[in-house]
Formats: C-alpha cells, structure tokens, sequence
C-alpha cells in the first residue's frame, strides 16, 4: 500500500500554514507521504518533519520542482481533488479497490493539463472550500473511517482522549 | 435545525486564509453561519460574503468580541473540536440526536475555559492536523454525509460535475 499526496503550486508568501496543515492532515489520515512543489519551502518541510518526529511516523515529505514528472512517474493511480470533478461517493469504491495512489491538491490556480494526466477528477462538494479539508473527507472515504484510530511508530507523545481538559503522556 | 460554528483566537496577521477556509468549509459543509471571534478581519467577512452572493446561501457571517458570551448564550448543544478529545465516532450518535449545536473551532492556543462550557470535547484523530479538516470530517459524519450534495439557494453560479475539465453554469 503506498498514498502519497502531491501539492501542487505552493507559494512561500501566501500558502505556509495551508500547505503545513494539508502535509499534516495527509500524515494524520494515514499516507505514507507528501511531495510539495510550487516554490520551495524549506520551513514547511522542517515543520512537519518536526512533527513526525515528535508524534510518530513513517511519515515523508519531500519538494519536487517538476510536478508532471511526479504524475507522469506514478506507477500506480492518480486522483486529482478539484471541486469541478465527479463527486467522491459515485467513485470511492471503484478508487477503493486500487492500493497504489496519488491524490493530487492544488492551490487557487491548477494548471489544466492536471485534468488529463490524471485517472480521476474527484469532487468533496461541487462547493468552495478548503484543500486540507477535500484532503480528510478523501482520505476518510478512502479508508473506510479506520485511519481516525491510527497509531503512529516512534511517537514520543501520544494523547490520551479525555471528556474534559488534556492528557499528553511520553512514552520515551 | 440550527447548526453554527464558533472560530476562537482569529489573528489578522497569520489567519486570514485558515479562518477564511474554516468559514468556506462551514457553508459548503451544511451549516446555517460562522461567528468569528479574537481580532476583528473584515477581509475575512467580506470575502466569505463574496462567495455566497455568488455560490448561495443561506449562510450568515458576523464578529463577535466575546466569545464566552456567544458560547453562555448558546441554548442548544456546544462541541468543541479539539484534538485531546473523545473521538467522533464515539459520540456522534449521541450528538446527532439535537439539532441545534455550536461547533466551536480553535486556532493554536484554546483557553482552557472552553473544554469546561461545552457539552463535549470531540477529537478528529488524536494528532495535530487543521481545524478546516476537523470541521469537515466532523459535519460529514454530522449530516451522515448526505451535506456532500446539498443545493444552495439564490446561487449565480453552478458547477456541473465533469470527468475532465470545468463546467459552470450561470443560473441568473
């Protein structure tokens, strides 16, 4: 099984926090990693790195200048979330039955060849919203609801749910 | 049915895209409006009222300076999205039940007031991710995900659903 999300169009000035939080969300349900492109951003990758490092992993990140050649590259099956695309539950069973995926986000402007390079165009509503929040219902579909209970490898931390207040325990 | 989403700690400065998203994501998602709590941005309420003359309604946007009162006030449900809570699946039949709930959001730091004037603490998985993502997966198993083909009124524009490529289509 091998997920991986591609962002597409990062811009330093604008996209920091949104590209951090759709990295995390790819890491918190369940891909094995992100390749960023756009323009390089070295504090994204040291952000989420950190991240991996304290709440556990495996979890990649790597930047790609040449997006296409990441599509094109990809042996496996490509999914380009958009909000013009099919709606997500006329297609997730048949995306379901494919472990090998590459589940494309971009940023305000996506270039119109990523329409065709990829094997679907899928839409989380045909409504204005959020790529990191097109990225969880996704990846929720996808896995069927089980990713919400994840453990994650050599996390330092892990969280303890609680009705009121946190509880954080170390676990090295 | 009333359902509405508190945002807390908006800052000016680092949050105009998030909040922007989070209120994106509460329209598209199925709820009545957002009220926006820490730093007054009118950009923020601006460019959200911009998408729904355009995309449709109703959704309603406003500011509110205190959020205690917005939350003391509430006379439904108030679940607190939070990543140390209980997780979703849990309780959400339970939280289904009552059709008038304040879905309250933080950005990084939540006064820790807020997990004790809530009804319940609810986790998106237990590991940092994006309060748009959370609010998403947290509506989509709300509504049972049937948000996901909700129509809105008095929109000027309307996507059709394509394998490749953009349709949109003018209603007025």
């Amino acid at each position: 099984m091998d997920i991986w999300v591609l962002r597409l169009g990062h811009r330093r000035e604008r996209d920091v926090r949104l590209t951090t939080h759709v990295a995390l969300v790819a890491r918190a349900f369940g891909c094995d990693g992100i390749i960023l492109s756009g323009e390089k951003d070295d504090s994204v990758i040291k952000s989420v790195r950190k991240v991996v490092e304290k709440w556990g992993g495996p979890f990649k990140i790597k930047y790609e200048r040449n997006w296409k050649k990441v599509i094109k590259r990809w042996s496996g099956k490509k999914v380009h979330l958009t909000m013009y695309g099919i709606p997500v539950d006329d297609e997730i069973k048949r995306i379901r039955r494919y472990k090998n995926i590459l589940v494309i986000v971009g940023s305000e402007k996506v270039p119109s060849e990523v329409f065709e390079l990829v094997d679907w165009n899928i839409s989380i509503t045909n409504q204005p919203h959020s790529e990191a929040a097109a990225l969880a219902v996704f990846l929720d579909r996808y896995f069927s609801g089980k990713e919400l209970r994840r453990k994650f490898e050599d996390a330092k931390v892990e969280i303890i749910p609680q009705k009121r207040g946190k509880k954080i325990i170390k676990l090295k």
